[in-house]
């Protein structure tokens, strides 16, 4: 399938690869300027290809983000169940260190996953989806029932090491180990 | 000091009261578009004063985002305040359900306010001041001790109610009372 002597850089990617080659040069868009940075045009000119070829695989710069926030819930769920298996005893402390180890690492992708970057999320099943996937391993660590207060506590959990996260990378906390103060606000006294 | 038939409405501002009536049109930017859409231009023109006039009081757009984050956090302390002493007994309950109001009311000023609009926070020292004048009374709800306990409970706190006002405004709790949320999570079990 692959042409010989391509005229354009364009005729050396299948279809699926091209899409994948897009959303790796996206991320690093993403990684540079954040979420207003990642742009179709560029993408598709640092990969090499046409504009149009791009706008084969993204209708517009929003489905970009979307299918970029989809990459980062996956291995945002990938990490936080790498971590709660890394530390049974404490499952909730290590996914915490995850998190803002996650958030610190790559602050555009958190940004993006979270914020308002993608607009309507009810518009992207996939990106619902994966949020979903990435919430079921947060939930398991805290624990499975559906008891209120374990919901409560669920809640209570998240909202704080989401805060935690998005004020060390606002710099609220500046001068402090981001998993140091994690450890240390998801250590039971 | 005023000029009677003046040519231009520019001519009808004294200097302080332009710079306020420039602030008053960016927040009505800041809530139709979140931080982004704040415009020199845009709160020129409909201010109906020339961009060289803004200008004169606001050297580029970050610094006139600064100063409406100056008034952001003035009015958060304000209303961090008057929740704490409307409700003696559980002050950090009522300033939980104040702060996530207060982001809930007005997303965009809450975003500004804590996001990268403002990159580089050092260089508005006015700014660095009414953050530190928001975070006292916080810190006072929360006892005014230095011990190391207090400090750790008061990240707890601050970063658990911060959380939970992100998520809210970034849709990831959809369905729930956003204050009921807060008045659940800051209520000793």
């Amino acid at each position: 399938m692959s042409t010989s002597f391509a005229s354009s850089p364009r005729e050396t990617y299948h279809h699926g690869d091209l899409r994948a080659a897009l959303l790796d040069v996206a991320e690093a868009l993403l990684d540079e300027g954040g979420p207003e940075a990642v742009s179709l045009r560029e993408a598709a000119r640092r990969t090499g290809v046409s504009p149009t070829a791009a706008y084969r695989h993204f209708a517009d710069k929003e489905s970009m983000q979307a299918a970029l926030a989809v990459r980062g819930f996956d291995a945002f769920a990938a990490a936080l169940a790498e971590a709660a298996s890394s530390d049974p005893d404490e499952p909730l402390s290590a996914m915490g260190q995850a998190y803002v180890r996650f958030a610190v690492t790559r602050p555009g992708r958190f940004r993006l996953m979270f914020g308002t970057a993608v607009s309507e999320r009810e518009r992207h099943p996939e990106l619902k989806a994966a949020v979903e996937r990435a919430s079921v391993g947060f939930r398991g660590a805290v624990g499975s029932s559906e008891s209120s207060d374990k919901v409560l506590a669920m809640l209570r959990a998240w909202s704080m090491i989401h805060g935690l996260a998005q004020l060390v990378i606002d710099g609220m906390l500046p001068g402090y180990d981001p998993e140091l103060l994690a450890r240390a606000v998801t250590t039971k006294k």
